[in-house]
Parts: C-alpha cells; sequence; structure tokens
C-alpha cells in the first residue's frame, strides 16, 4: 500500500508559489495513526501565514492544509477508526496524551513533548516528514480523524475542521445562547460559520464588516444586525464579540461595542501585541480572552451540531490537481476574496 | 439635629495638603437617606489617587475617606435602616436604580443619571455637596449602608467597606475555592484582605510583593508560597492572578504565572494602558479582565463572610481630629508604608 513518496504540491522556500513535488511518504505507520488520501481540502488563512513566513521559521519543502476531508486507507493497529472510513482532520494531527492539558481533554492546550503536532507544518529542526492535504495522502493519530455524521455533505464539510471548530469552541465555552447578543467582527471564512451556530445556538447576532455584500451574505446566515466595521461602533450592544479577523484593532473602541461585564474573544491572530485602555476592565468588569481550535470532544460536538442544524460552510470549489489552480486559491485567500472557503478537489465532481 | 456647617478635614486644591474646614452640611436629607457620625475612617490609596489628581478633575473642597465605620444619627422615612444603628460605608453612596445594572444586582456598575455617586468625590460641575469620612458626619442612600454583623470589631472593619469589597468580589465572582491557585500581587491593603478570603474560600494562595516582610506576612495570612514579585516570576503556577497594586506592569511576563485558562484580574487601577502579546489568550485561552469594588449583595456577603471566618483588617490607628495626623497618615499610604491599612478614629480609644 505504501509507496517510497507522495505527489504533493509545496512550497520550497518563503515566498515562492506551490509547485508539484514527489516528497517521501511519512514512514511506517504507527500503531494509533491512520494514513488518509485527500479528497477535499479547504484553504484556511492560515496557510497563508505559514506560507508567507507570518509565524516564523516552518520546514520546507511546506505542503499546506489543515481542513481535510478523506478516506481511510490505512489504520494502525490500536487505531479506533478503520479503513475505509470517512474522515475529517484539521489543524492539530498530535499531541503528547499525558500533560496536565491532555489529561483533562484540552489536547488542543497541550504542553507536552510532541506540543500539539500540526497537520501541516513542522519546525524545521530536527528535520520531520509532515505533509498537510496538498499531498495525496495525509496521516495523524487517529484521536484526531473525525468520522462525518449523517448528513453533512462531504464535498463542503472540510472547513468545518478548523474554522468550524476554531469559532464553535470559544462560542460554546462562553455560553452563546438565547437572551445572548454575539457580535462576530469580520463575515469571512470564520465569521461566516460564527454567525450560523451562533444563531443556532439561539443568540442573537450583529454582523461587523466593511463589505455591504459581506454583512447582506451575515443576514441571510442569521445575523439579526449589520454594521460596517469601519464605521462609528455602536456602544454596549453585545455580551460576547468574537473577533475573526487578524488586523490589529483599535481594541479599545470595539470594547465599546461590549455591555457590562462582557467577553471580547480573539480567534483570529493581530500581527501585533494589544494595547489597550485598562477603564473598561476595570469599570465595566469587561473581558478579553482568545480562543485556539478546540478539542476532540468539541471537535464532535460541533461536527454533530451542524448536521443536526444542516450548517455546511459557503464554499467555492476548485481542483486540487494542478498548481495553476492551488496557487490561484492562496491568492484568492491572501487577498480575503474567497466566498466564503475555497474547498479543493483531488478528484473534482 | 442639622447643623449649618460641619468640620472636616479637606484639601482646597490638588497639591495642597488637607486642612481643618467648616463645610455646609448636605441639605435636606432626603427619604432615602441616612446621616451617620463617623468614628472610624480609613485611608484607600483611591483617595490619595484623588487629592493627588490623578482621576481627574473633582469638586474642592474635596473632604476624602470611603471607609466608613459610623452611627445613624438621622434616618430618612423610608430607610430600612433605623437611627442608632452601626452601620458602614465604602465607596459608593448611590445609584440611579433604574438603569440595566441596577437592575439586575449589578448597583455598582450603574450606568444611570447619577453615576455610581461616590461617598467622597463629586464631579466639580454642577457644584455638589459631597463630603467623605474626614467629615463628622456622611450622607449617603441607605440601600449602600450595611450593618455590620456581629463578630466584626468596629474599630477595624472600615477597610472592608472598600479594599474588602474590591478584592472578594472578583474572588467570588471567579469562583476562587478549593482546588483553586490564587495569586495575589501586592500584598498592601488590598492585597492583604485577598490572601485572607482567598484561602478561606479555600483555595491555595501565592503571595507576590518586594517587600520580604509583606511576603512574610502573607505567611501568616494564608498563603501558602511567596514570590519576591521583583525576581524571576513562576510560570503556569495560578488560575488566578488578583493585581492589587497600581504600579504598570509587564503585562505579557505577568500573563505567563497564569496556568492555561487562566485569568489575570486587575483592581488596581494602573496609571497607564496596557500592552500585551496576544498569544497567551489565544494559544493558552487565558483572560484578563478586572473588578470594582462590588454590588451591595456582595458587600453583604462579604461582610457576613468575614465575620464567620473572623477575618479582620490588619490596621494602625491614628486619630482623625488634627490636620497633621490625618496629613500623616496620607503620606504614608502615598508612599506604600502603611500596615497594612490606617484607620482614623474620630474618638480615640
Amino acid at each position: 500500500m505504501s509507496s517510497a513518496t507522495l505527489r504533493a504540491f509545496g512550497q520550497t522556500a518563503t515566498g515562492r508559489p506551490l509547485e508539484a513535488l514527489e516528497v517521501p511518504d511519512a514512514g511506517p505507520l504507527g500503531d494509533e495513526q491512520l494514513e488518509i488520501a485527500v479528497d477535499h481540502c479547504s484553504v484556511c488563512h492560515s496557510d497563508v501565514h505559514l506560507l508567507d513566513g507570518d509565524w516564523g521559521d516552518v520546514a520546507r519543502p511546506l505542503v499546506p492544509g489543515h481542513e481535510i476531508v478523506g478516506r481511510v486507507v490505512r489504520a494502525g493497529a490500536r487505531a479506533k477508526i478503520s479503513e475505509g472510513a470517512v474522515v475529517g482532520l484539521g489543524w492539530q494531527a498530535g499531541a503528547c496524551g499525558g500533560c496536565g492539558a491532555c489529561r483533562s481533554e484540552r489536547e488542543h492546550l497541550c504542553t507536552g513533548g510532541k506540543v500539539r503536532t500540526c497537520t501541516a507544518a513542522a519546525s524545521p529542526s530536527p528535520p520531520t516528514t509532515r505533509w498537510g492535504g496538498f499531498a495525496e495522502r495525509v496521516r495523524a493519530d487517529a484521536r484526531f480523524c473525525f468520522e462525518l455524521p449523517e448528513g453533512l455533505d462531504r464535498a463542503t464539510a472540510a472547513p468545518l475542521l478548523c474554522a468550524g471548530l476554531t469559532v464553535f469552541s470559544p462560542l460554546e465555552r462562553l455560553g452563546a445562547r438565547a437572551g445572548m447578543r454575539v457580535g462576530v467582527v469580520g463575515v469571512g471564512g470564520l465569521g461566516h460559520l460564527a454567525v450560523r451556530f451562533a444563531a443556532a445556538l439561539g443568540a442573537s447576532v450583529i454582523a461587523f464588516d466593511p463589505d455591504t455584500s459581506k454583512r447582506q451574505l451575515a443576514l441571510g446566515l442569521g445575523a439579526s444586525e449589520l454594521t460596517d466595521a469601519c464605521g462609528p461602533l455602536p456602544r454596549g450592544v453585545v455580551d460576547l464579540l468574537l473577533v475573526t479577523t487578524h488586523a490589529p484593532l483599535d481594541w479599545t473602541a470595539w470594547m465599546s461595542v461590549l455591555d457590562l461585564e462582557g467577553t471580547l474573544c480573539l480567534v483570529g491572530v493581530p500581527g501585533a501585541p494589544l494595547t489597550l485602555s485598562a477603564d473598561p476592565l476595570l469599570d465595566e468588569q469587561k473581558h478579553i480572552t482568545g480562543s485556539v481550535i478546540g478539542s476532540t470532544q468539541t471537535m464532535r460536538r460541533m461536527l454533530a451540531f451542524a448536521a443536526a442544524h444542516r450548517i455546511a460552510p459557503i464554499v467555492e470549489r476548485a481542483s486540487l490537481a494542478s498548481a495553476a489552480s492551488v496557487n490561484d486559491a492562496i491568492a484568492r485567500v491572501r487577498e480575503g476574496r474567497a466566498r466564503m472557503r475555497i474547498v479543493l478537489d483531488r478528484a473534482p465532481g
């Protein structure tokens, strides 16, 4: 079953376009690992950050892609998922299993040796062999692979595995529910799913985006109010504000959008340190926090919730068969032109 | 009962020492108000901030003092506390009663017209007549006056009314309990009570202070570990970090003292905006928030808890009978030399 090499699209140095490569396969299959043939892989802004070197050095070639739907083609002896299963795989492909975070069902905060093994990126030293979903097959610990529940469309589900988890996790943890007002800043890959999840959880939702057409789209997804994120901001209108953009914002101004004791939660990674007045924290007892992907339990709940509420990502589809198509998708995500996510299909159909 | 003037110690302009003054009394007693003869008033760092002009302009003369224990000498017709009662009064002396915060038992976050009426400070325009506990009598809405429970020593209870509430409120709200590790930054007027409350709530407590003798004192109050706040900081050792100082800190460094998903809560008012890395918020899902005094319900619970657990502030006592004594107390608080709080007694005993 195993070949010595895999076909992949990868980047050999920061700033270069992706090119068709033959990369070594991941070696012997671990007892708890799965090998997955990639059918669909969507493009997340984190892929762009990695390719553009925004997050420091990663091993090259870099084969991106961490929103994956595929079929299990080999299963390790102790893996609890069998050959032939259709599974999803997101940002995280492994964890140490022994640290406090792993032992408390927070594997996504793993602080152990194999720190939050990424599906599609590895530290440059020591050299490792990790390829994301732009390779024909990917490798992951079975604990981080998730059988897709009935009712989820395989062809469009891929963005749930990272974008969906990233927004569902803080919405659930911070208590989005009927009677709560949730603001979503940025209606893009993450934001459009945040609007849908928050509305399905019962919250009333205000969408903030400078783009009129994206605000209109949010209305159709369940937002009840729309606000131009570049205009004057309304004050005290939400209990939870989910910031899905990575642009540095005027944090003190955005804190004013929160009602008393509200929480601003970052899920996009801002490129600069935060500076904000302490006044809203003290005098209005507001909170600022962030959230990163989610635990395996949260992933399972998110997938079940999405299936039950028929929450499918809005996607454009393109081919995962040519460097031109792959590079075009990367460029569109980099420039914020994807609506809302681009799913690349290995066998377009 | 009412005289046209009150004897008080007040400041006539920013930067000046307090001097003995005759100030107009507060006029006709409102139906829901109490007039309280001050027996004991302690000095809070907020008094120093007001006197030094750190928080903007307030009306002059400024008669400070908002940690007060005294006797009700007149009660309005609808007040629920009677003449002769021994009561405490803290930072807040009134609220609008009608805003969302007031209607949800969060009067300390009142956003209504009479925004969080302060016991001892008023906006300079329109001119108002508000005198704090350095006057012989003070005036407050009865809802913000609290009969002292059995078991609290009247002579040392005054610091509970502001410092005690300020630290108890976030400890309670943020869930200090057995199994939680609470760090207290700064062992002073607020911090020494935070150590006692956190320990009595069942948490294990680490005290951080650059002063060896203050750290030793914290040990006797229930802290199980001590750390020099100026030395290298331990990483990941607490779930909740209560920052009682007003000095600007290296916030990113202090966030590292928190374990995963921990909360840093400001209760001191830093003099400058916060700047911190977003990384601990995102990758470790940490929180930053703040807290200001507390609600009337929290005040009642705090006083009952203090009485039940025999938590008395550690105080020095001095006379509220001379300008020299009052100015000396202010200077000692300004310079961080009070151990731990100075209570001024109108009739020293």
